[in-house]
């Protein structure tokens, strides 16, 4: 038995792998290559342990960091949604949970629904944990862009209405981090790199 | 005060993000590019958590997941010493000790010190956490090259020797895993792809 449920969960690891080829937007700091979903998931975990001090409220630390690490899987089948494509957004719900079914299907059962109500749970932000991740989503590729003088906003001509819009929620994760942010975006209309509609 | 201690976290995070450049030997799966320390982390980080259920001793996941995480970190300033590489692996120690110096010394010093600590608990392979971590270090590579056929390890005309020696430490942070390992290897001897020294 324990052979079997060992060799479920390698069929996940080794379809996991597959995450290091979805291409984001964003570009890595000095102006280096598009970065990929498992790096921006290593990075916001990362993140996530390191600024959970700044979370509104307390969270479980190995829960939001497996939630982190986790919450772009899916992309494997559905591909990257970028934050200001709205076309992509209407069907990304759909989209991502048929590759929820898929991909948490390879785990044993019990590890399946827990990664799966994992990744819902990311998806709802609805909880402590879910809240500050999504903040960290948000923070981790502002502060890339941040690096490379606001090239990917320039890059995409994103103006201020659809930026502090994606930030709504950075605040319900975390007070100061959404402060931090909104100082770096107000910097960046300034400068130009993001309009100011 | 707030702030100060923000910024030198986010420095930090910005100087971690040169880690998704430094190159490892292993390549993904379906015989894709060589991987990056960042995205092997992510991997282990995850593998940490799906099969803590095998470790030998009790862990504490958040800290072994953290560790996975920033165990290369030193690798921006030391480089990635090749496992196989007993030249390297001379002088791997000095370089990686200063390494961690600078890089951990950007944080806050409560912080610099606990990652700067948890790195060296790695090394030393002495807790349930590192040695569990460590076999994940080990089981990792080993699942990408066995799904690419053992091509790293024909590449690079590998001995059983030096494989089993490798993993000496896999069985001390879990027997389950080093059993699976161990067949795996057996097999590539077998094949041809691990030379029969």
């Amino acid at each position: 038995m324990e052979k079997e449920r060992l060799e479920k969960q390698i069929d996940f690891i080794l379809e996991a792998d597959k995450e290091k080829n979805i291409i984001r937007q964003t570009h890595l700091s000095e102006n280096g290559r598009r970065e990929n979903d498992a790096e921006h998931a290593w990075h916001m975990a990362i993140m996530v342990y390191l600024l959970k001090e700044y979370a509104n409220e307390e969270i479980d630390v190995a829960k939001a960091m497996m939630m982190a690490l986790i919450h772009d899987i899916v992309e494997i089948d559905a591909g990257d949604t970028y934050a200001y494509d709205p076309k992509g957004l209407e069907t990304q719900k759909v989209r991502e949970e048929q590759a929820a079914e898929r991909i948490f299907g390879l785990l044993p059962d019990d590890q399946g629904e827990e990664l799966k109500s994992l990744f819902q749970e990311f998806e709802a932000s609805e909880t402590p944990e879910a809240r500050f991740v999504r903040a960290m989503d948000n923070f981790q590729p502002l502060l890339l862009n941040d690096s490379n003088d606001g090239r990917d906003w320039r890059e995409h001509e994103i103006g201020k209405t659809q930026v502090m819009k994606r930030h709504t929620k950075t605040k319900l994760g975390s007070n100061i981090i959404w402060e931090r942010a909104r100082e770096i975006i107000e910097k960046h209309v300034r400068k130009g790199n993001i309009k100011d509609d």
